[in-house]
């Protein structure tokens, strides 16, 4: 039984970027995030794809561990396809092409095997799927959800009800703002607190990222890539890495909370390293560590303590 | 002997913000910085200002200690002004006018009891009135320079010069990546540290704010401000705030600029809070330290360990 379901999509992406491209590569959120999961502990996958999705990326995901039994394959459909372009900055990014395939009509079926574990990532699809997705798991001890911008846009309503579903949302700071209606982020994130999960995630790119909760907020800088390649994926292998993290500690707590806020941005500097999922596959413990450690220096410092002059 | 000189501008600002505005309010980054110095250490501002400036804003600074005898005052000319307006995220600005006045023949002559004062905050002027500055003083422990991108842009040659001659470079991250070529933003502070300063300081608006340096990368995010009402003069605020804290400080290394990056930092979230400097005028020790404490919470956190499973 896996510790961490994913639920999300499976895709092959045709990637331009700076730094050269790469076509019809291993890519989706599902993908991402269960490969980085599986570092830590048990994966499985709740997705779909085509009979053109071979045994290459099968073999790939198995090597790692990663279960699929919750993965459809659909004999005579097509993979998932998207094809996009990076602007130098690698932050902006334009969809040249987007083709469903089998994932237009996509119905998460979890697994028996999958109902029972603890850990759930729902990964950014249809808010009505995410819903339906809660329906068939039994209590799990955390649920992560990822969102976009289209669904605040044109599903708001099961959104809304999904937040009440949730422990933790993980968006990026524009789908934070947008959702909210608030421009800073802070009271972005006490909005969105109120809609009902315990936790927002907030995703700020080479900033780093933010946790706000009950214990106030906790954030931390991006590690330092020197090269950085390809951001797909990244946000996906994030969350993949967070809540593999925390099924490996087997306790949630502010401090294991913020460990995996560390441990998730850390898996996903790999991943802007290279192309598709090609730095995720063979990563040693020490690079992981090393750069864990790597974050923990930038960020620690001495309790400041002074005294004002009389004025 | 004030401990920390300031060169830079003394204005009077109009602002329109989307919580409200200010007329013709008390301005300038040599205001801001020496006012958030001056909690700290004594502050000396060189500078110049019209016959229009009056005795009100004079009192106000000299109630907090701040040494005007480098403020030169020109009977017949009329103060610095900016009129400007902010966008409803409060990051983007609009000028709406600007009157340099007397500041546009602004030479900084620095006093005798100035020039051995041992840190230095050299605002935003033109590079050559920077290094003019320099061969007026006598060996600063340490030389904090701002810029801004109407020097990258027009200045390029004197600005390349003063990075031989500076300690720390503070700008934000558009600066930075303007004045570097380069995407990154450690790529960029490692190309801008290779230009001469030991140290480069990024501002990051509401991300927070790094250091690059010897010892790698520091980054802070920034203080949870409820209602910003109005940025301006933030940066500079940031800057005395840090050069204050260290020379109160007496000891210069990387815990203490760690430190000083929080305090700069922490200066910076009371002086969004109010229309001009009014946040800079009545803060008690309390209120920063508690700050400052904040900081610390948010961003501490136990070193991760994890043994990753045998793949």
């Amino acid at each position: 039984m896996p510790d961490v379901v994913i639920v999300g999509s499976v895709a092959f992406d045709t990637i331009e970027a700076p730094a050269g491209g790469a076509e019809r590569v291993l890519g989706g959120a599902a993908t991402y995030a269960s490969l980085a999961a599986s570092y830590f502990a048990p994966a499985g996958v709740v997705g779909v794809v085509g009979g053109d999705f071979g045994e290459k990326p099968i073999a790939l995901l198995r090597k790692r561990g990663v279960d699929l039994e919750g993965l459809e394959i659909i004999p005579d459909g097509k993979t998932f396809f998207w094809h996009g372009r990076y602007a130098p900055n690698l932050n902006d990014r334009t969809t040249l092409e987007t083709q469903l395939n089998v994932f237009a009509d996509f119905r998460p079926k979890i697994p028996a095997s999958y109902q029972r574990a603890p850990f759930l990532l729902l990964g950014n699809i249809h808010p009505e799927l995410q819903l339906n997705v809660l329906e068939q798991v039994k209590r799990p001890r955390l649920i992560l959800c990822d969102t976009m911008n289209l669904w605040i846009e044109t599903a708001l309503e099961p959104l809304r009800r999904l937040l009440g579903r949730i422990d933790i949302l993980c968006v990026n700071d524009s789908e934070a703002r947008q959702l909210s209606g608030k421009v800073s982020m802070p009271a972005a994130a006490e909005w969105l607190m109120a809609q009902g999960p315990r936790r927002i995630i907030v995703k700020r790119g080479d900033h780093g990222c933010s946790m706000y909760g009950p214990k106030g907020f906790f954030s931390i800088p991006a590690c330092y890539v020197p090269k950085p390649v390809d951001p797909t994926g990244a946000g996906d292998t994030f969350a993949g890495g967070f809540l593999g993290y925390l099924a490996a500690c087997g306790l949630i707590n502010e401090q294991t909370l913020r460990q995996a806020l560390v441990v998730g941005s850390v898996m996903a500097s790999f991943c802007v390293e290279g192309f598709s999922v090609e730095r995720l596959l063979w990563l040693k413990t020490g690079e992981v560590a090393a750069r864990c450690r790597e974050l923990y220096r930038a960020t620690q410092f001495e309790p400041v303590r002074f005294r004002m002059p009389k004025s």
